[in-house]
């Protein structure tokens, strides 16, 4: 396979340094073609990468926190493991990166230093609105995806244009899908259905976004009548939030109803497999983590808690999206691309 | 009990009239206080109340199907069960009204007909914008409230503000909640999470709103966290159906699991009625179907297929929200209220 360089955020997530490190340790098992950039403070990194051939050490010694400001965050600690990886991005040292860190704050430091793309607008040259973008496995056995997930709560009818052109490129190079059908959340399947803003994206996403199929509801997000679901970033987190939620739910009641007797307690015996299939499929991301699409490299955000098995995951799925050939195929979307 | 009288919309849902006729049957048996005013055409209605006590007839010959534009229906068949039932509840023939028809058109008739409460703003007199209201199973078993969950996409700060206020006496009348706490649905739950929108919603309803706890987010749902849910009606079905999509496809998963090896398949017979309580739990409402908060009556719109179960449902919880005294409630909580 095509060999690939990855940043690790050796700092990010909400448990012990050493998780992130062994993750990175069954990344490098499980991809005999993947080299990690371990970014952090001197301490860990530097001996972690010594023993090891595929690791190079950067050091980083400051950290950003989830109770971090993410933009005050990021212009301040410029030492910081996130804005010392997105750099190595941006020059080229590093093919991609993933952090478990606070999305906010990744976020703001791959605008700030991976940078989007930029296009056309009439005569004015402006930069592409990245989006959070994540990828769920649907009933109907395919993986949707969702974009955007809360990056940006308020954006223009050209905004949602891109995010589905970007995430249409998504669906496409790193879930599989030929011709991905893209959707507009709304509130109804009719095209008469939305709220003034949507309607507004109505017209534009029918002419610019290839594969549009026009209105979608929150009940598509699951159901696999579609392989794109665009909105703006406040919807979808509410949206993304409340499937999580009702996951969550539902899987709780299931265990009350299994521990409530010992009938329950048998069959839950005789489930256990499965049952843990189901809790791992619906718990996370289907790619490793959210992807910010709309930059000039691949950042990979860990999403929920972090566990050695979600680095891992999460440091293969940036070498799978590098490898794929995302960010080109993202770039290549982009209608009035310049640069 | 206080006796109550409800009209009932025989041609409501996307069964057989027959199916309404045996709900009402069912609601008629399981509470002795109720009566039933069975509207539709007369050649169903007329003989149906004939052999029953405590039936009336109210014959409408028309019908709004769900394929109809709601507005244009409820303008043009004015003989229709659903207008006619809504002008019944206005003039006082009957205390509340149960439809399984489509959400749409019985907004619109019943704004039209059973009419919103009016308030002052300034010096202007201004009616209160119907919010679509529904309450779900939380995971701390009570119920969470969710309004609007699709009547108004497009919504001011005062709205939420009067959703809050009726949302939170609705959890209190109906749900039981002695001091319900009301949480502005957003990106995040911080104070300076939000849209544009929901930010300038934050200080009135922090201001005005009983109960208010800041911001939740689409998690909140069925976390038990908060006991009202208060968003514009785009985000609420976007969230609402979000959450119904999650739980089906689980469902639907669960199954899959069950069925797939004989193992399961005896863990399935053991989990019979267990299985059967959670789909329950999930699938529909908690109170019998979405109800219009704002209006001068109790008007209940079935939600999901149409079944006797659901009628029988639908039917009870109108008599249990009219005896609850619900309009009382919600017009004392709504400021500035003048009729």
């Amino acid at each position: 396979m095509k060999k690939v360089k990855v940043c690790v955020d050796v700092m990010g997530g909400d448990e012990e340094p050493q998780v992130v490190l062994d993750g990175i340790d069954a990344a490098l098992a499980a991809d005999a073609d993947i080299e990690v950039i371990a970014v952090g403070p001197e301490e860990l990194v530097v001996p972690f990468a010594e023993k090891r051939d595929r690791v190079e050490p950067l050091v980083a010694p400051q950290v950003i926190s989830m109770e971090d400001d993410p933009l005050k965050a990021v212009m301040s600690k410029r030492k910081s493991s996130i804005v010392v990886a997105c750099r190595a991005v941006k020059k080229g040292a590093a093919d991609g990166f993933f952090s478990a860190g606070a999305t906010g704050a990744v976020t703001a430091a791959a605008t700030a230093y991976v940078t989007p793309f930029r296009f056309m607008e009439g005569d004015e040259r402006r930069p592409v609105r990245p989006c959070i973008t994540t990828a769920i496995p649907n009933r109907a056995g395919g993986l949707t995806v969702l974009c955007d997930m809360g990056a940006n709560p308020d954006v223009e009818p050209g905004d949602m244009v891109r995010f589905g052109q970007m995430g249409a490129a998504y669906s496409r190079v790193v879930c599989g899908v030929a011709r991905p059908r893209v959707g507009l959340l709304s509130n109804g399947t009719e095209d008469t259905k939305g709220s003034h803003f949507t309607k507004s994206c109505f017209a534009p996403m029918k002419e610019q976004v290839p594969g549009f199929v026009g209105n979608c509801e929150g009940t598509d997000i699951l159901s696999g009548s579609v392989d794109v679901v665009v909105s703006d970033g406040f919807a979808g987190n509410v949206a993304l939030k409340a499937t999580e939620g009702a996951a969550k739910t539902l899987m709780h009641e299931l265990k009350g109803a299994l521990m409530g007797s010992l009938k329950g307690k048998i069959a839950a015996l005789l489930l256990k497999d499965q049952l843990m299939a189901l809790k791992q499929k619906f718990s996370g991301d289907a790619k490793g983590g959210a992807i910010l699409l709309g930059l000039k490299g691949v950042v990979l955000i860990g999403h929920g808690a972090t566990s050695v098995e979600a680095v891992k995951n999460g440091t293969l799925a940036t070498a799978e999206a590098v490898r794929a050939g995302l960010v080109e195929a993202v770039a290549s979307s982009i209608e009035g691309l310049v640069e």
